[in-house]
Order: C-alpha cells, then sequence, then structure tokens
C-alpha cells in the first residue's frame, strides 16, 4: 500500500509538520511554501491531506485559512492540538555578537518581551523553520533564528534558548482537511461557514438557532465577504455532529436567516 | 498654539501617516516602528493623538490593535477610512532584471495575483514605506517594493506600476486614540469590549440584548484572552451613541452575560 501523502507549509522542520507527524506518524510529507499552494496540491490531489494552522492560543486566528477553506470542496476531517515550544538557534553557541533575531513575524510576537530584553533587533521571514535555513546558508555570526527543536536538529544548528516565549499557554490548533467524511465519535465538533442576509437581526437569529436546540459554540469568527467593504461571512464551531438530530434540525432553521450555508466538517475533537 | 501631536506605526510614506494628515493636517507627526510604541508615545502624553489601522476591508482585522486597546485607557474619539492604492516601486524606470518585491506581508498578500503573474518573488519587511527605503538605500535593482504613491515621491523613487492591488475595493478603516470624549452627533458608532461568563448561552444573550434594544451590530470580533486557551474577549461596534438611551439600556443589560465590559469610546461615523 503507497504511504498517505500529507501536505503542509512551510520547510522541513515546521510547527505544521510536527502536526502533521503527530497524525499520520507513517505518512510522506509534502512541503509547499505557501497556504494557497498547499490548497492547490490538495485540490490537485497531488496529496491526499493536509494539514494547516486554523487558531493560535495567543495570536488567535489565521485568517488566511479562513480564506482558503471558503473555496474548497475538501472535508474539514479533524483537529490536532499542538504546544509551541519556541527555541533561539544560531551556527554557534557563543552569543555575545548577536544583534537579530529571525522568524515568522507570529513566532516575533510570540517571544516579544524575550526579544526586549535581550535588545534584539527582529527581522521578518516567511518561515520558522526556513529562518534557521537562512541563518545557516549565510553563515550569519549575528544573529538567531526563533524555531522549533526538529528545525534545529534537521539543520544541525545550536540551541541557545529554549521555551522563550512569553506566555507558557501556547497551543496552536491544526485541522486536517481531506475528502473523508467521518462518523460520529460522541464527541464531535462541526465547522460551519455561513453569509448573513443584510438585516441587523441576523447573527442574533442564527445564535438563536443554535441556543433553541442547546447546542453549544467554541468559537465565532468573522471575515470580509471581499465582495462588498464592511460584509462579513461567518465561521462556527459547535460541539456534535452535522449527523446529530438537533444540528440537522438546526442548520434547517439556519438557512432562513443566511444568504449561504457550507459545513466544513464534523470531527473528533482533539486533545491538549 | 502649539501643534497637536499625532503618532502612527511605520515610516514616513506609510499608509497610517496618510491616514493621519487627512484627519490632522496641521499636525506634527510622529513614527513609531512598532504598534506597542504607538500606545506607549499615547499613555506617556508623548503623543495627543494616534491613529491606527483596525481593518481592512480584503484582509480583515488588525489583531494586535484589538489587543492593545485591551489595556489603555485612551478613548477612541474618530474613524477614518482610506482608499489603498497600491505602487511598485523601484530605482530605474526599466523592469526587465525584477526578480523580487519588497513589502508588509499584508501588502503582499492584496497584490497576490499581480506578484504571480510578474513572476516575482515577495520579501516581507515591517513597512512598505521601509521596503521603499530599503530598496533605496540598499541600491537593489533586481527588486521594487509595493507602498503609496506618497512613499515614492518622499524617497524620490520611480513607480513602475500602480493600482497594483488585486482587488479594487481595498479599504483601511482607521481608529483614533485620544482622551477627547465626543458628543453625540446624531450620526455615531459606538465600540466596546467585553469577556463573557463561561456559559453556552452568553454570546446568544448579549446579542439579545443588542436586539431588544433595537441596535444595530456593525462589526463583531473576537480575541483570544490569553489567560487560558480557547477563551475570548469580544469586540462590538454598534450603531448609536452611548449617551443614547437605548444603549445606556442595553449596556446595563448586557453587564448580566459579561465578566467585564468596557466602553472603548462614541464617535462620528466615518465616511468613504
Amino acid at each position: 500500500m503507497r504511504k498517505k501523502r500529507v501536505v503542509f507549509q512551510g520547510e522541513s522542520g515546521a510547527y505544521s509538520e510536527i502536526a502533521a507527524l503527530k497524525v499520520f506518524p507513517e505518512s510522506e510529507l509534502i512541503s509547499k511554501k505557501m497556504f494557497q499552494d498547499v490548497f492547490e496540491a490538495l485540490n490537485n490531489a497531488t496529496a491526499d491531506s493536509a494539514v494547516v494552522p486554523i487558531e493560535n492560543s495567543i495570536e488567535g486566528s489565521v485568517n488566511e485559512i479562513y480564506d482558503l477553506l471558503l473555496d474548497t470542496e475538501k472535508k474539514v476531517s479533524g483537529e490536532v492540538f499542538l504546544r509551541i515550544n519556541h527555541c533561539l538557534i544560531a551556527n554557534y553557541h557563543h552569543t555575545d555578537r548577536l544583534e537579530k533575531v529571525y522568524s515568522h513575524p507570529q513566532a516575533i510576537a510570540q517571544c516579544r518581551n524575550y526579544i526586549r530584553t535581550k535588545n534584539l533587533e527582529p527581522v521578518p521571514t516567511y518561515d520558522t523553520a526556513g529562518a534557521v535555513r537562512q541563518i545557516k546558508e549565510g553563515k550569519i555570526l549575528n544573529g538567531a533564528a526563533i524555531a522549533s527543536r526538529r528545525a534545529a536538529d534537521l539543520y544541525e544548528m545550536k540551541i541557545l534558548d529554549q521555551g522563550i516565549e512569553d506566555m507558557k499557554n501556547n497551543f496552536t490548533r491544526f485541522i486536517i482537511l481531506s475528502d473523508v467524511e467521518t462518523k460520529p465519535s460522541g464527541n464531535d465538533r462541526t465547522s460551519l461557514l455561513f453569509g448573513l442576509r443584510n438585516k441587523p437581526s441576523s447573527l442574533f437569529l442564527v445564535l438563536q438557532d443554535f441556543a433553541t436546540h442547546k447546542i453549544n459554540l467554541t468559537k465565532i469568527e468573522s471575515r470580509p465577504t471581499k465582495e462588498k467593504p464592511w460584509e462579513y461571512n461567518f465561521y462556527v464551531d459547535i460541539e456534535g455532529h452535522q449527523e446529530d438530530k438537533n444540528i440537522m434540525e438546526a442548520i434547517r432553521s439556519i438557512s432562513n436567516s443566511t444568504t449561504f450555508l457550507k459545513v466544513l466538517g464534523s470531527y473528533k475533537k482533539g486533545t491538549f
């Protein structure tokens, strides 16, 4: 049997790769530079599944993923939580010449206080693991990268410090995208996406439908429609499976207040 | 009379500076590198007002500003909308050697299709105007920057192309922060921030209070509390002034469902 092909964004050593290995330890991993490329690989069947970050417990939602979910036919078929543990990574162990720190702006933001204390100048990169490669290949001596321990190991670089994130409750929630439609497990979550009719009370009416059917909301996120300024689509996570009776009824009822409604998927809740 | 001191994030030529000049054409402008520095300048009275981006019609909310609003004592005392018109800016007019494009990741995202068509490699920077300076000072010949016309003019650089954003309905909404508490104008907006009691129906109950009092929601945004993973604070914009009777009543009623509630400010709606 051929290995499952799992696509992620970033280079080897990226947190997305670690999350993908947690779910699919025996898979063939495919690395893509941009989130758009990840979705393309899924859509043209170059990959069977994708593992992408949707939300971080400190920095919030990954907006681009929400936008890409609007257009894909793939299903959200699972979720996985990863504790983010940032390391300061360099070519050598001595740190007296350190002036700059290279990483993805979100990783830099998560280590803001640490960077201030050490009086380092942040340099943005597209990737945490890519920052490690850049430091190595450029033989940069006055800079370090912020990335995972795995990235340091892969590039055989030195770890100067670890756990440098300002907040210790730093988790990222990743979702798994594929063609799989999961069956109810008894401990599920369902992700929905909808547009609202242009009436002041539309959002209230939708939430009322959930409340009436005793459905617990775990997350609500709005994104610009991009068609008309200041009009939004809403992304909602609820507890339960789309085959549950109360959820089926709520979805039917909600369609009176929405312009469109898409069930992104039902899946077993992840643990963290 | 001394000039009003207005602080913004970015370098001269930044879109924030253009927005600040639109509201305060006669002011003394103060440039700061990070949003955090902007809020610090306000809080220690180095500046009288700040103009910061809160939301873009394509890319959505500026998360960091929402987080900084949690801790400031300043009031939201106004809003201003700016049409974003991106230019491709370089040292010379000829473009045959162009390989890379430098800009803030959000500006790069807004010109995604254009960049793909021209087959350019994106290089992230902290600033649109800063990218222009980088290209000029580094005498970079195989790269161009994405920034405003004002940035090109200030640095005396060449505009290779303009209006290169993928979507033409690209507006950014900026808010003005100061000590000013505005009086009702008859065409106002009010920004609120609250935490929810940990009950499934809390958000629904809050929206019900607005609906009962015939208050129109124009925006809802959630942000992680950072204290406990997957708990959120909510930012809501409503139509009307905090001195309006129905809004005073709704705010009183809402406090039954919230852990805290902060009125960020009431202000005259901006036009665009």
